[in-house]
């Protein structure tokens, strides 16, 4: 799969951002702040878009020696969801994963890849600087990629509440918090874990409803964010659905 | 840490052979059979240390410009453990995992940790291709190398009846198999997995017991292997001990 692509200039970008859901982020020259980067900036936004100011060198980087007008959209290698699309209807059941600021291509693949065999509805993707989904993190979802429905945004916490109006009990990976095992997290859930360095942010905390560990061995800090994640999922799935054996 | 180091010429590696257990595998100048080497691939069988045969360039980049005379000893930049020290004393609890043949540095890393973090007692890594514990393996494990014994071997069969022998129930991870859920390995249990393209060889699964397969969605084949093997040590130390919560 190819990696992502870019898309330059603003008219070409304005219809990238409006036309459908690949758009995965808009880049804007540092210190220009003209009405159409302002607008773009606008759309961006509105449409939960991730937006990062970069040095002009990036964005001519990018171009290729095409005229870029201080713009550049990343557009993902498969369609993107939005938020609403990954909730389950009515009071059905409902499963998602929601990434924080991932920092490993390879992480977001493989959790991506894990999310899709335990059948998850959807994976948040969030955080301004997160991986793109081509590259690497497609290599690493192994073909999964259209398997499940991912959906990019800026902040996490946004896309917690959103899940939490619509009546999901917001699962946070910790280091502490109530042990997983047997944990029922009832019939609609998220889990939200954080980035491989931070964890989660207070911000992506504030939006959780409960915080839960990974038992382990004395002495041992953590487990790699894409075990952890599958650790999580397995068990969460496990109790939300009748036992497989 | 620091890859794995190389010892060369007939006398160095023959020290590094019997002096400890941190060999992880002899390398000889193919076509070349003269009384010396035969006499180290006999030590090295003996101590159940890989042996390759390799083209004398594979052997000069090695050695970096000393005499090597057509040998060379990998050498682990943690001790190893052997096979019997590894066996749970008396009829006591034992959790063992062997990786047959796997290919990937992270993955062999990421068991590592996964395996320390839930008080696996060793990692048996088996395959005289398996990758080395320093580099890339080990900047995987996160600093957890020293924290669960760690055994090399050839042939993962040999391991594994060593440990039937000794009352350990062998489960092979399989994608078809007794569903891993709820499963109960008994006290004594060596969790074996095969390498990530082909799985289990045909003569390592003459020497299991019972397969078990993770449930997963229709159309999904198989999961990245670290994270197959964290899904499968997770259910199985649940199982073998009193519940954590």
């Amino acid at each position: 799969m190819a990696d992502s692509d870019w898309i330059v200039g603003f008219h070409a970008v304005l219809a990238g951002l409006e036309g459908d859901r690949s758009a995965e982020q808009l880049w804007l020259q540092e210190g220009r702040h003209d009405g159409r980067l302002r607008r773009l900036e606008a759309v961006a936004r509105d449409r939960r878009v991730a937006v990062r100011r970069v040095p002009r060198r990036r964005l001519d980087e990018v171009a290729a020696g095409q005229p870029h007008n201080g713009c550049a959209l990343r557009a993902a290698p498969v369609r993107l969801a939005g938020i609403d699309d990954i909730v389950a209807p009515g009071d059905q059941p409902g499963r998602v994963v929601v990434l924080d600021s991932v920092e490993d291509p390879h992480n977001l693949g493989a959790v991506i890849r894990t999310a899709a065999a335990f059948g998850v509805d959807g994976v948040v993707v969030a955080g301004p600087s997160a991986p793109p989904l081509g590259g690497a993190a497609a290599k690493a979802a192994a073909g999964q990629l259209d398997r499940v429905r991912l959906v990019r945004v800026t902040v996490a916490a946004d896309a917690l509440r959103t899940l939490r109006d619509a009546g999901y009990w917001i699962v946070g990976a910790a280091t502490a918090g109530v042990p997983c095992r047997g944990y029922d997290p009832t019939g609609r859930w998220a889990l939200c874990l954080g980035s491989e360095q931070k964890g989660l942010r207070a911000k992506t905390r504030s939006a959780i409803d409960e915080l839960v560990a990974i038992p382990m061995a004395d002495g041992v800090e953590s487990l790699n964010l894409s075990v952890a994640a599958a650790v999580l999922m397995y068990e969460l799935v496990g109790r939300s659905t009748a036992p497989d054996g």
